[in-house]
């Protein structure tokens, strides 16, 4: 294991993308040489790391030889040619954006199963799961050993951080107009979103389904075949500005043991439950490194039936750190 | 048929109180007296109808011998009290509260099993179900001849309008004290609220459920015998000022043909579906007599499965026309 390895961030404006470049201080992790690329106008900004102040690249300008490792935390079209062109140069990719998917990119939690990284030939091109799917796997994977799920519904309350630091800012703006009784004028999202439940986060394809939602049972299905034919997703969107709420309702294959499902969620270092109240986004998981779970019970009549909630910072826990983790793993074996 | 009744609403001042009285006004029920009635401060308040104000009497000065129906939209204790002296006095009572099931209080809801008001003999104590749960059941009642469900997970995202009138203010308050900088007073709820999702509404009782759960749950049990063992429920609270946003998935006996499921809501009249745009609250439903639903879509996987997104103005439709509606069957057919 070399002492650094040099290491590019490619949206590093972005929300995650900030996260990470938090992520690599925070956790002294080997960097070498650190490159933030981005594109367009986001390029020529600066972000602050170990006491420097880095000035975001451009991208297009950019040769991954320079770099072992980079982390793609950008929209799907571009993550792919940077995949491309760093895999050709012999640098390994952690790619946040799904693009990787069916692209050679193994879809890597390293809570669920860190095993697939056991003898990868490098460059290796690594998808990282999206986060709602990043955290009901890492839910699932502490209660592997304690439940046999065969059925899983997850009702998503995404916030407005999904749609990226514009999300967050589109609900401000809306908000405010709201509330000093201005005119609602609606730019992101194509209709009031101040206090107002949204159906789904974009577009929707011939059956129904959003990109999102595609791509959180896909990467749950690869995670727990088990769980392919079982799969219930829908994402809505609420008028929160950070944060991912996720309800979830499995049917087991034996009765739930809630001393058992505590047991394994108490033993699960990423995670902490809650048992006399219940964790919300503000209130607990905003800025931590571990998702919360509360409201655990079984059915209403069902004893093989198991609810709970989950509160995770969607920005630095679902995504940015996972992908830490993974580059983690991989520079403890191989780089 | 009299041509008018004599009529009053017990719990006038409150959201579906108000709701009601602008009902009985919109709908030219045959109102012969109208008593306005609360507990508290709220009595000597005066509330306009039909180009009146009407001052709000004390509930406890009330002789329900001057009245054939009132509407009992208040708190499940003050409910039980009134609707035993109403009762005693000859005094047909529709109870919003939930307070007259188990007590000899049919549930009834007009969309769902009129029938059951064919034969009553007066008077008559008649249990509204809560407004997720008679929404819910409208649409469960559309479907009644095209779906057998045998499974169904109802995931509800209510408003502060839940808590009340107080509700929408506490969540008015902290939003203002967040957008003004100003240090955060959470009240009538123990967190902050504002732009954060709670995971429930109220507390939970020891297997982890809200009375407004188990409510849900009795109520839909008691319209559709045959859901008593498939029903999944959690209720939880969104930053949102009014309605309803429930998102329920199906498990079906046979194939879902999403073509009769959508003649089926046609047919409906109660029930308004969007095709290819999802509704909201905001932008649909409030004011509105309709429920709107969207977002059909079979599963992922299974097509003996349905998901389906609902938003409803809680208090006027889920709540108040309901009532109201039952009230009209009872004089069409009795009173």
């Amino acid at each position: 294991m070399p002492e650094t390895i040099d290491i590019a961030v490619v949206g590093a404006t972005g929300l995650v993308g900030e996260a990470l470049v938090e992520l690599l201080q925070e956790r002294d992790f080997p960097v070498g040489t650190l490159y933030l690329l981005a594109t367009g106008e986001s390029a020529g900004k600066s972000v602050a790391f170990r006491g420097r102040n880095l000035r975001v690249g451009n991208l297009s300008d950019f040769d991954f030889a320079k770099v072992r490792l980079a982390f793609l935390s950008t929209t799907a079209d571009v993550a792919q040619a940077s995949a491309e062109q760093a895999m050709a140069a012999g640098c390994s990719v952690i790619d946040l954006s799904g693009a990787s998917q069916g692209a050679g990119g193994l879809p890597v939690l390293p809570a669920a199963n860190a095993e697939l990284l056991a003898q990868p030939s490098l460059p290796v091109r690594i998808s990282a799961p999206c986060a709602p799917a990043a955290e009901v796997a890492e839910v699932l994977a502490a209660l592997r050993n304690v439940l046999k799920v065969r059925q899983l519904s997850v009702t998503a309350c995404l916030s407005a951080s999904v749609l990226g630091r514009e999300g967050v800012q589109e609900l401000a703006r809306q908000t405010a107009e709201l509330l000093n009784a201005r005119p609602l004028e609606p730019k992101l999202v194509d209709r009031q979103y101040a206090f107002n439940m949204l159906a789904q986060v974009g577009a929707v394809d011939e059956q129904g389904y959003s990109a999102l939602e595609r791509r959180m049972a896909r990467e749950l299905s690869a995670l727990f075949p088990a769980l392919r034919e079982g799969l219930s997703v829908t994402c809505s969107l609420a008028p929160v500005f950070f944060g991912d709420v996720l309800m979830l309702s499995l049917k087991t294959e034996g009765p739930v043991s809630l001393e058992a499902v505590r047991a394994a969620l108490e033993a699960s270092e990423g995670i902490e439950q809650l048992e006399d109240d219940y964790p919300t986004v503000i209130g607990d998981a905003l800025g931590q490194d571990t998702l919360y779970v509360g409201r655990l019970r079984t059915g209403l009549t069902d004893s093989c039936e198991l609810n709970l909630w989950i509160a995770s910072d969607n920005v630095r826990k679902g995504a940015a750190l996972n992908a830490v983790n993974l580059a983690e793993l991989l520079i403890k074996h191989y780089l």
